[in-house]
């Protein structure tokens, strides 16, 4: 299917093709309606509410020239789906979460989050001011799209669990629900690991699919209902210390945009990345608290299972260092990470131990 | 002078007032020239950047109908003065340091940052999804602005003094620069603060009017050649553990704004404040790395310093509890301040405690 069928123009306006014949200006008149697929149920907490945010954000500034049409996961395409209906066409932008596409390039995954790397801070620090963005379009240049970072859950909690968590022996052969490369790490030590999207997570959990699962952190998990469950919540996790959501526009699609529509595009999705982040971590406290007011028991992996995810992470970023692309992606995160790690831990981090230890 | 004589439109289109009596859309329409004071000088690093940021963004997103015309601290007006003038309607919008009008409003130094106060992530949790930009209206409503955070310089580094910090009674008649209501409980510690603008600080220092400074961090001080001057360089501070920048515009301004213009604003305004914060975190680092090779010496003041700054912090705030609006923006602070921290602490903390423990 032509990916062009999906560009639609009202009667007021004329095609894209058509408006390069005028003087001026060159790109695209009228109103525009852009089908954005999600990887998100409807009204998901937290997520949907990104894609949402960025879509309303355009529609604003657009001033009505644009037009976002959201489909929530299964509406249009399903949620792992979404990827490949923008790459084909199908749809003119995504919203969700790249490491879900770490099949079609394993580098996908350092722009959600990969194991023992970036918090959401350091995240931002590579991609608007270090190299992050630039590679972020080198992988969209082999798929056609123009990916921004639009949402950010934080540092997910570690998950819910249907026992206490002892050493790594405990994930030998449970089924945990996990995505990305944190999930293939947590299958190196035995787990049996499920990716399922958000929505189908608290069915696979209550009928016993599933043994447990992570999904995002206290405010998204407390409405996901699984403390309805199981009891035992690990609060800190290996996996995703900040994972970031992606807009992703189509190729063709972005390039037919006037370039103030790019950047509107653009800008809402930054604008969003950081609404997020704050909309995840003002809501966790509060959430936090009322889960264990509810009999939920907050817990922390011991140093033995730690140990044993950071071999399991390193393992399993080592298995694609073959791929040219991911192992630079890997260098330059790696990289930036330590140089904003060094200056966080200096200032911030100073300063939040003497103000825990000054004003308690 | 009445405010509405800087309003500037083209021959292209009508004045606001004429705009409002067409049908749709109803407001002034044609390309409009928004002056833009601001508190740097002209490409001071990291502050200046973001007043340029916000208006190209601004810029490119509205297609030229608004073009920001951006001045330098003494191209229209000082660095300090830059308040009274938008306020005034002498120009249409600042972008400044809101702790600089403390003397109008104690309650602005929350938008900037307060001694022991909130750190860069702690304060956009509360300003988007908290109370905060609910109360920078109500200060704004007070003096005809519409304002929303639009930069950050992240955790202030403690300053450059001319001999090591032993204890508190070492700031006893230092003659220190440091702003806002830190400057103020610097003050209560006995030393002798003045506020100069960036533009005037090393030539202050290298004159001996003063005896050390604070500014930002590593790389904005680098800029300014501090390192030229001395070599004791206190890596973390009580007094700005998360910087904002404001970008106010005149309220009757901002109000003869389409929605979507205003739309525009707002989000060139967040996305500013990311993409500024991630600009000084990302920088920071490799200028830290260069100061220590040039012979700074990196420090860090000892707890009885710490404990002064406390104290002195307390105090200061305590002064202005007699203020309703204050009193209210402290309380709803406070409290979200200790509902991030909270979390932040259980997995961030932990996860970043853990990498670093892990993985080196």
């Amino acid at each position: 299917m032509d990916r062009r069928s999906f560009l639609k123009t009202t009667a007021l306006g004329g095609s894209a093709a058509a408006a390069t014949t005028l003087a001026a200006p060159a790109y695209a008149q009228g109103k525009r309606t852009l089908t954005m697929v999600t990887s998100w149920g409807r009204g998901l907490a937290g997520v949907f509410d990104a894609a949402q945010h960025a879509a309303d954000t355009i529609n604003a500034m657009s001033d009505g020239q644009l037009t976002v049409d959201i489909k929530a996961a299964g509406e249009l395409v399903g949620a792992f789906e979404v990827f490949d209906a923008v790459t084909a066409g199908q749809a003119d932008m995504y919203h969700a979460a790249d490491y879900y596409f770490v099949s079609q390039h394993p580098g996908y995954a350092y722009f959600t989050a990969v194991p023992f790397g970036m918090t959401a801070q350091e995240l931002v620090n590579w991609y608007y001011h270090g190299e992050g963005m630039g590679l972020h379009d080198e992988l969209g240049e082999i798929f056609g799209l123009k990916s921004f970072i639009a949402g950010n859950t934080g540092a997910q909690a570690g998950g819910w669990f249907s026992k206490e968590i002892n050493g790594p022996e405990d994930f030998q052969g449970l089924k945990f629900r996990m995505p990305g490369l944190g999930g293939q790490a947590l299958g190196k030590m035995g787990a049996s690991v499920q990716n399922l999207p958000g929505s189908e997570v608290y069915q696979a959990l209550a009928s016993g699919a599933i043994d447990g699962t992570e999904w995002i952190g206290p405010w998204a998990d407390e409405k996901a209902g699984f403390q309805e469950i199981t009891k035992f919540y690990y609060t800190a996790g290996f996996h995703e210390p900040g994972a970031a959501l992606t807009l992703a526009t189509n190729r063709e699609v972005f390039d037919s945009l006037s370039p103030a529509h790019q950047k509107i595009i653009e800008t809402a999705a930054a604008a969003t990345h950081q609404w997020n982040l704050a909309q995840f971590l003002n809501n966790n406290g509060a959430a936090l608290q009322r889960l264990q007011a509810g009999g939920v028991k907050t817990l922390e992996f011991p140093d033995s299972v730690w140990d044993a995810m950071g071999a399991a992470a390193k393992e399993t970023m080592d298995g694609y260092m073959d791929d040219e692309l991911f192992a630079k992606i890997r260098a330059s995160v790696e990289e930036s990470m330590r140089a904003s790690s060094g200056w966080l831990v200096k200032s911030e981090g100073t300063y939040r131990a003497q103000r825990d230890r000054v004003m308690g």
